[in-house]
Protein backbone atom coordinates (compact mmCIF):
# COMPACT_ATOMS: atom_id res chain seq x y z
CA UNK A 1 0.00 0.00 0.00
CA UNK A 2 3.39 2.34 -0.05
CA UNK A 3 2.85 4.76 -3.14
CA UNK A 4 5.18 3.93 -6.10
CA UNK A 5 6.66 7.06 -5.91
CA UNK A 6 7.49 6.79 -1.83
CA UNK A 7 8.77 3.57 -2.77
CA UNK A 8 11.05 4.24 -5.51
CA UNK A 9 12.50 7.06 -3.44
CA UNK A 10 13.46 4.61 -0.45
CA UNK A 11 15.07 2.63 -3.20
CA UNK A 12 16.67 5.25 -4.62
CA UNK A 13 18.19 6.48 -1.86
CA UNK A 14 19.92 2.93 -1.18
CA UNK A 15 22.55 3.58 -3.61
CA UNK A 16 24.32 5.31 -1.15
CA UNK A 17 27.20 4.11 0.64
CA UNK A 18 26.26 2.72 3.78
CA UNK A 19 22.60 3.58 3.72
CA UNK A 20 20.26 0.28 4.25
CA UNK A 21 16.71 -0.28 3.68
CA UNK A 22 15.80 0.99 7.50
CA UNK A 23 17.85 4.54 6.97
CA UNK A 24 16.35 5.19 3.72
CA UNK A 25 12.84 5.38 4.89
CA UNK A 26 13.76 7.56 7.58
CA UNK A 27 15.63 9.54 4.94
CA UNK A 28 12.85 9.56 2.86
CA UNK A 29 10.35 10.42 5.54
CA UNK A 30 12.75 13.28 6.61
CA UNK A 31 13.16 14.96 3.57
CA UNK A 32 9.06 14.67 2.51
CA UNK A 33 8.19 15.72 6.01
CA UNK A 34 10.47 18.33 7.28
CA UNK A 35 12.90 19.36 4.11
CA UNK A 36 10.90 19.36 0.96
CA UNK A 37 13.73 22.37 -0.04
CA UNK A 38 16.49 20.38 0.91
CA UNK A 39 15.28 17.42 -1.16
CA UNK A 40 14.95 19.82 -4.06
CA UNK A 41 18.18 21.23 -3.90
CA UNK A 42 19.41 18.06 -3.52
CA UNK A 43 17.86 16.42 -6.63
CA UNK A 44 19.18 19.39 -8.52
CA UNK A 45 23.13 19.74 -6.83
CA UNK A 46 22.85 15.60 -7.99
CA UNK A 47 21.98 16.39 -11.69
CA UNK A 48 24.51 19.66 -11.94
CA UNK A 49 26.94 17.65 -10.29
CA UNK A 50 26.58 14.79 -13.06
CA UNK A 51 26.37 17.10 -16.10
CA UNK A 52 29.36 19.27 -15.35
CA UNK A 53 31.66 17.29 -13.42
CA UNK A 54 34.08 15.17 -15.33
CA UNK A 55 38.00 13.89 -14.27
CA UNK A 56 40.47 15.93 -15.03
CA UNK A 57 42.39 14.85 -18.62
CA UNK A 58 45.76 15.28 -16.30
CA UNK A 59 45.12 14.81 -12.70
CA UNK A 60 41.98 12.53 -12.85
CA UNK A 61 40.06 14.40 -9.93
CA UNK A 62 36.72 16.49 -10.37
CA UNK A 63 36.70 19.30 -12.12
CA UNK A 64 34.45 21.14 -14.31
CA UNK A 65 36.84 22.50 -16.77
CA UNK A 66 38.87 20.16 -19.28
CA UNK A 67 42.22 20.57 -17.18
CA UNK A 68 41.94 21.89 -13.50
CA UNK A 69 43.44 24.77 -11.84
CA UNK A 70 45.96 22.91 -10.33
CA UNK A 71 47.09 21.47 -12.81
CA UNK A 72 47.14 24.29 -15.29
CA UNK A 73 48.85 26.52 -12.79
CA UNK A 74 52.65 26.63 -14.21
CA UNK A 75 53.79 27.54 -10.58
CA UNK A 76 53.59 23.84 -9.73
CA UNK A 77 56.60 21.03 -10.21
CA UNK A 78 56.29 18.84 -13.14
CA UNK A 79 58.83 16.95 -12.06
CA UNK A 80 57.42 15.71 -8.97
CA UNK A 81 54.10 13.71 -9.04
CA UNK A 82 52.09 12.64 -6.09
CA UNK A 83 49.57 9.62 -6.33
CA UNK A 84 46.46 9.56 -3.67
CA UNK A 85 43.73 7.39 -3.20
CA UNK A 86 40.81 10.38 -3.45
CA UNK A 87 40.51 13.79 -3.46
CA UNK A 88 40.18 14.14 0.21
CA UNK A 89 44.22 13.06 0.66
CA UNK A 90 44.51 15.19 -1.59
CA UNK A 91 43.08 18.31 0.11
CA UNK A 92 45.29 16.74 3.37
CA UNK A 93 48.77 16.82 1.54
CA UNK A 94 48.10 20.62 0.52
CA UNK A 95 46.98 21.80 3.89
CA UNK A 96 50.67 21.11 4.68
CA UNK A 97 51.99 23.21 2.26
CA UNK A 98 55.17 21.34 1.77
CA UNK A 99 54.71 19.87 -1.60
CA UNK A 100 54.98 21.98 -4.60
CA UNK A 101 54.31 19.39 -7.30
CA UNK A 102 51.87 18.38 -9.18
CA UNK A 103 49.26 15.17 -8.10
CA UNK A 104 47.51 11.97 -9.55
CA UNK A 105 44.26 11.07 -8.25
CA UNK A 106 43.61 7.04 -8.45
CA UNK A 107 39.85 7.53 -7.08
CA UNK A 108 39.97 4.67 -5.31
CA UNK A 109 42.39 1.29 -4.68
CA UNK A 110 43.16 -1.66 -5.90
CA UNK A 111 40.76 -3.72 -3.93
CA UNK A 112 39.71 -7.59 -5.34
CA UNK A 113 36.85 -7.91 -2.81
CA UNK A 114 34.97 -4.70 -4.63
CA UNK A 115 36.03 -6.42 -8.04
CA UNK A 116 38.12 -3.08 -8.66
CA UNK A 117 41.79 -4.42 -10.32
CA UNK A 118 44.41 -2.91 -12.43
CA UNK A 119 41.39 -2.01 -15.34
CA UNK A 120 38.49 -0.81 -13.06
CA UNK A 121 41.61 1.71 -11.50
CA UNK A 122 42.40 3.31 -14.47
CA UNK A 123 46.13 2.79 -14.00
CA UNK A 124 47.14 2.76 -17.91
CA UNK A 125 46.38 6.58 -17.36
CA UNK A 126 48.58 6.92 -14.71
CA UNK A 127 51.48 5.65 -16.47
CA UNK A 128 50.68 7.46 -19.47
CA UNK A 129 51.29 10.69 -17.35
CA UNK A 130 53.84 9.09 -15.64
CA UNK A 131 55.56 8.71 -18.43
CA UNK A 132 55.23 12.26 -20.37
CA UNK A 133 59.25 12.98 -19.89
CA UNK A 134 59.01 15.69 -17.47
CA UNK A 135 57.81 13.76 -13.99
CA UNK A 136 61.01 12.70 -12.83
CA UNK A 137 60.00 10.74 -9.64
CA UNK A 138 56.29 9.62 -8.36
CA UNK A 139 55.49 9.54 -4.81
CA UNK A 140 53.05 7.17 -3.90
CA UNK A 141 51.04 8.34 -1.12
CA UNK A 142 47.88 5.77 -1.30
CA UNK A 143 47.11 5.24 2.55
CA UNK A 144 48.75 2.79 4.82
CA UNK A 145 46.07 0.54 4.91
CA UNK A 146 46.29 -3.16 3.45
CA UNK A 147 44.83 -1.88 0.08
CA UNK A 148 46.72 1.17 0.22
CA UNK A 149 49.86 -0.70 0.43
CA UNK A 150 48.70 -3.50 -2.32
CA UNK A 151 48.16 -0.64 -4.57
CA UNK A 152 51.61 0.98 -3.60
CA UNK A 153 53.32 -2.21 -4.18
CA UNK A 154 51.53 -2.64 -7.50
CA UNK A 155 52.36 1.00 -8.84
CA UNK A 156 55.75 0.91 -8.10
CA UNK A 157 56.74 -2.39 -10.28
CA UNK A 158 54.94 -1.27 -13.08
CA UNK A 159 56.56 2.10 -12.71
CA UNK A 160 59.92 0.36 -12.13
CA UNK A 161 59.49 -1.54 -15.58
CA UNK A 162 58.78 1.84 -17.18
CA UNK A 163 62.34 3.43 -15.65
CA UNK A 164 59.89 5.90 -13.87
CA UNK A 165 61.72 6.61 -10.09
CA UNK A 166 58.92 6.02 -7.66
CA UNK A 167 58.74 6.72 -3.80
CA UNK A 168 57.05 6.13 -0.95
CA UNK A 169 55.35 8.49 2.16
CA UNK A 170 58.02 7.40 5.20
CA UNK A 171 56.08 5.47 8.07
CA UNK A 172 57.23 5.70 11.47
CA UNK A 173 56.36 7.59 14.81
CA UNK A 174 53.83 10.55 14.41
CA UNK A 175 55.23 13.43 15.47
CA UNK A 176 54.33 14.79 18.71
CA UNK A 177 54.01 10.90 19.51
CA UNK A 178 55.24 8.75 22.55
CA UNK A 179 56.51 5.85 22.21
CA UNK A 180 54.80 4.75 25.68
CA UNK A 181 51.90 5.26 23.54
CA UNK A 182 52.45 4.16 19.63
CA UNK A 183 51.35 0.73 18.92
CA UNK A 184 54.46 -2.11 18.45
CA UNK A 185 53.54 -2.23 14.42
CA UNK A 186 54.74 1.61 13.97
CA UNK A 187 57.77 1.17 16.36
CA UNK A 188 58.66 -2.19 14.09
CA UNK A 189 58.87 0.30 11.26
CA UNK A 190 60.54 2.96 12.11
CA UNK A 191 63.04 0.54 13.73
CA UNK A 192 63.25 -0.76 10.33
CA UNK A 193 63.69 2.26 7.98
CA UNK A 194 65.86 4.17 10.30
CA UNK A 195 67.13 6.90 9.32
CA UNK A 196 71.11 7.28 8.84
CA UNK A 197 72.15 10.55 10.88
CA UNK B 1 40.30 24.44 -5.55
CA UNK B 2 36.95 21.97 -5.43
CA UNK B 3 34.82 22.24 -8.05
CA UNK B 4 31.66 24.79 -6.70
CA UNK B 5 29.28 21.70 -8.22
CA UNK B 6 30.95 18.99 -5.99
CA UNK B 7 31.11 21.39 -3.36
CA UNK B 8 27.07 22.39 -3.79
CA UNK B 9 26.54 18.72 -3.71
CA UNK B 10 28.38 17.80 -0.85
CA UNK B 11 26.58 20.44 0.89
CA UNK B 12 23.13 19.63 -0.13
CA UNK B 13 24.01 15.73 1.18
CA UNK B 14 24.13 17.10 4.25
CA UNK B 15 20.37 17.47 4.85
CA UNK B 16 19.77 13.99 5.29
CA UNK B 17 19.81 12.61 8.06
CA UNK B 18 22.71 11.86 9.87
CA UNK B 19 25.06 12.36 7.17
CA UNK B 20 28.13 14.98 8.53
CA UNK B 21 30.44 16.56 6.28
CA UNK B 22 32.70 13.56 5.89
CA UNK B 23 29.95 10.93 4.71
CA UNK B 24 28.60 13.72 2.54
CA UNK B 25 31.74 13.49 1.07
CA UNK B 26 32.37 10.11 0.74
CA UNK B 27 28.55 10.06 -0.84
CA UNK B 28 29.16 12.08 -3.12
CA UNK B 29 32.71 10.56 -4.62
CA UNK B 30 30.82 7.28 -4.35
CA UNK B 31 27.93 8.22 -6.22
CA UNK B 32 30.70 10.51 -9.03
CA UNK B 33 32.94 7.78 -9.46
CA UNK B 34 30.93 4.27 -8.81
CA UNK B 35 27.04 5.13 -9.48
CA UNK B 36 25.97 7.60 -11.46
CA UNK B 37 22.62 5.44 -12.86
CA UNK B 38 22.06 5.35 -9.18
CA UNK B 39 22.63 9.24 -8.42
CA UNK B 40 20.83 10.17 -11.20
CA UNK B 41 17.84 7.80 -10.29
CA UNK B 42 18.19 9.22 -6.91
CA UNK B 43 17.62 13.20 -8.31
CA UNK B 44 14.86 11.90 -10.31
CA UNK B 45 12.21 9.96 -7.61
CA UNK B 46 13.32 13.08 -5.54
CA UNK B 47 11.89 15.42 -7.79
CA UNK B 48 8.91 12.49 -8.96
CA UNK B 49 8.38 12.52 -5.39
CA UNK B 50 7.84 15.61 -4.13
CA UNK B 51 6.10 16.22 -6.97
CA UNK B 52 3.30 13.60 -6.76
CA UNK B 53 2.78 13.03 -3.10
CA UNK B 54 0.70 14.36 -0.63
CA UNK B 55 -0.67 13.67 2.83
CA UNK B 56 -3.88 11.94 2.29
CA UNK B 57 -6.93 14.31 3.59
CA UNK B 58 -8.05 11.78 6.09
CA UNK B 59 -5.23 10.23 7.48
CA UNK B 60 -2.05 12.19 6.82
CA UNK B 61 0.13 9.39 5.45
CA UNK B 62 1.96 9.72 2.14
CA UNK B 63 -0.16 9.13 -0.89
CA UNK B 64 -0.37 9.94 -4.13
CA UNK B 65 -4.40 10.51 -4.01
CA UNK B 66 -6.35 12.82 -2.47
CA UNK B 67 -7.20 9.96 -0.05
CA UNK B 68 -5.15 7.43 0.10
CA UNK B 69 -6.36 3.46 -0.81
CA UNK B 70 -6.72 2.52 2.71
CA UNK B 71 -8.90 5.10 4.03
CA UNK B 72 -11.47 4.97 1.44
CA UNK B 73 -11.67 0.86 1.66
CA UNK B 74 -15.39 0.59 2.73
CA UNK B 75 -14.25 -2.75 4.52
CA UNK B 76 -12.23 -0.87 7.26
CA UNK B 77 -14.02 -0.16 10.23
CA UNK B 78 -14.45 3.73 10.64
CA UNK B 79 -15.62 3.42 14.64
CA UNK B 80 -11.57 2.48 15.40
CA UNK B 81 -8.87 5.35 14.47
CA UNK B 82 -5.40 4.48 15.56
CA UNK B 83 -2.79 7.10 16.25
CA UNK B 84 0.73 6.31 14.89
CA UNK B 85 3.46 8.36 14.74
CA UNK B 86 5.12 7.37 11.54
CA UNK B 87 3.70 5.35 8.01
CA UNK B 88 6.77 2.62 9.51
CA UNK B 89 4.54 1.83 12.61
CA UNK B 90 1.33 2.12 10.52
CA UNK B 91 2.99 -0.73 8.61
CA UNK B 92 4.29 -2.44 11.97
CA UNK B 93 0.38 -2.98 13.20
CA UNK B 94 -0.94 -3.62 9.71
CA UNK B 95 1.41 -6.89 9.48
CA UNK B 96 -0.20 -8.49 12.64
CA UNK B 97 -3.55 -8.67 10.87
CA UNK B 98 -5.14 -7.93 14.19
CA UNK B 99 -6.61 -4.32 13.21
CA UNK B 100 -9.35 -3.56 10.79
CA UNK B 101 -9.81 -0.41 11.94
CA UNK B 102 -8.41 2.59 10.10
CA UNK B 103 -5.50 4.65 11.28
CA UNK B 104 -4.30 8.29 11.30
CA UNK B 105 -0.43 9.12 10.66
CA UNK B 106 1.06 12.07 12.81
CA UNK B 107 4.15 12.02 10.99
CA UNK B 108 6.38 12.50 13.97
CA UNK B 109 5.70 12.84 17.99
CA UNK B 110 6.13 16.21 20.10
CA UNK B 111 9.38 16.68 20.53
CA UNK B 112 10.07 20.32 22.08
CA UNK B 113 13.93 20.23 21.82
CA UNK B 114 13.34 20.27 17.72
CA UNK B 115 10.61 22.90 17.75
CA UNK B 116 8.18 20.41 17.29
CA UNK B 117 5.02 21.50 19.42
CA UNK B 118 1.04 20.64 18.78
CA UNK B 119 1.33 23.25 16.24
CA UNK B 120 3.74 22.23 14.31
CA UNK B 121 2.43 18.03 14.46
CA UNK B 122 -0.87 19.73 13.08
CA UNK B 123 -3.13 18.25 15.93
CA UNK B 124 -6.21 20.52 14.72
CA UNK B 125 -6.40 17.83 11.58
CA UNK B 126 -6.00 14.77 14.11
CA UNK B 127 -8.96 16.20 16.51
CA UNK B 128 -11.07 17.49 13.52
CA UNK B 129 -10.64 13.50 12.07
CA UNK B 130 -11.35 11.94 15.51
CA UNK B 131 -14.75 13.83 16.04
CA UNK B 132 -15.98 13.28 12.50
CA UNK B 133 -19.22 11.31 14.76
CA UNK B 134 -18.64 8.26 13.16
CA UNK B 135 -14.98 7.62 15.13
CA UNK B 136 -15.51 5.67 18.48
CA UNK B 137 -12.55 5.35 20.25
CA UNK B 138 -9.42 6.26 19.54
CA UNK B 139 -6.31 3.85 20.10
CA UNK B 140 -3.08 5.63 21.06
CA UNK B 141 0.12 3.64 19.73
CA UNK B 142 2.77 6.65 19.90
CA UNK B 143 5.98 5.09 20.43
CA UNK B 144 7.02 3.76 23.92
CA UNK B 145 9.74 6.26 24.40
CA UNK B 146 9.43 9.90 26.30
CA UNK B 147 8.37 12.07 23.62
CA UNK B 148 6.04 9.50 22.28
CA UNK B 149 4.25 9.12 25.55
CA UNK B 150 4.36 12.64 25.69
CA UNK B 151 2.67 12.79 22.57
CA UNK B 152 0.25 10.12 23.78
CA UNK B 153 -0.93 12.19 26.98
CA UNK B 154 -1.25 15.57 25.47
CA UNK B 155 -3.10 13.76 22.85
CA UNK B 156 -5.31 11.43 25.81
CA UNK B 157 -6.46 15.07 27.02
CA UNK B 158 -7.45 17.11 23.88
CA UNK B 159 -9.49 14.32 23.05
CA UNK B 160 -11.39 13.78 26.48
CA UNK B 161 -12.07 17.30 26.61
CA UNK B 162 -13.93 16.61 23.19
CA UNK B 163 -15.69 13.79 24.58
CA UNK B 164 -13.71 10.94 23.01
CA UNK B 165 -12.63 7.54 24.11
CA UNK B 166 -9.01 7.17 24.10
CA UNK B 167 -7.25 3.95 24.41
CA UNK B 168 -3.30 3.43 24.36
CA UNK B 169 -1.53 0.08 23.42
CA UNK B 170 -0.86 -1.91 26.92
CA UNK B 171 2.72 -2.11 28.26
CA UNK B 172 4.10 -4.84 30.15
CA UNK B 173 6.17 -8.29 29.24
CA UNK B 174 6.56 -8.76 25.20
CA UNK B 175 5.13 -12.25 24.28
CA UNK B 176 7.95 -15.48 24.46
CA UNK B 177 9.60 -12.69 27.13
CA UNK B 178 10.91 -14.35 29.91
CA UNK B 179 11.31 -12.09 33.04
CA UNK B 180 14.65 -13.07 33.96
CA UNK B 181 16.16 -11.03 31.05
CA UNK B 182 13.07 -8.46 30.83
CA UNK B 183 13.93 -5.27 32.55
CA UNK B 184 12.88 -4.19 35.40
CA UNK B 185 10.94 -1.07 34.32
CA UNK B 186 8.97 -3.51 32.16
CA UNK B 187 8.21 -5.62 34.47
CA UNK B 188 6.70 -2.56 37.19
CA UNK B 189 4.67 -1.73 34.01
CA UNK B 190 3.37 -5.07 33.77
CA UNK B 191 3.11 -5.25 37.76
CA UNK B 192 0.72 -2.28 37.92
CA UNK B 193 -1.20 -2.99 34.97
CA UNK B 194 -1.67 -6.54 35.37
CA UNK B 195 -5.10 -8.10 34.26
CA UNK B 196 -7.82 -9.41 36.35
CA UNK B 197 -8.42 -13.13 34.91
Amino acid sequence: MTPSSLDALIDALRCLPGVGPKSAQRMAYYLLQRDQRGAHRLAESLERALSSLQHCERCNTFTEERICQRCANPQRDARLLCVVEMPADLAMIEQTLAYKGLYYVLMGRLSPLDGIGPRELGLEKLLARATDGVVEEVILATNFTNEGEATAHMLSELLAARGVRASRLSRGVPVGGELEHTDSGTIAQALVERRTL
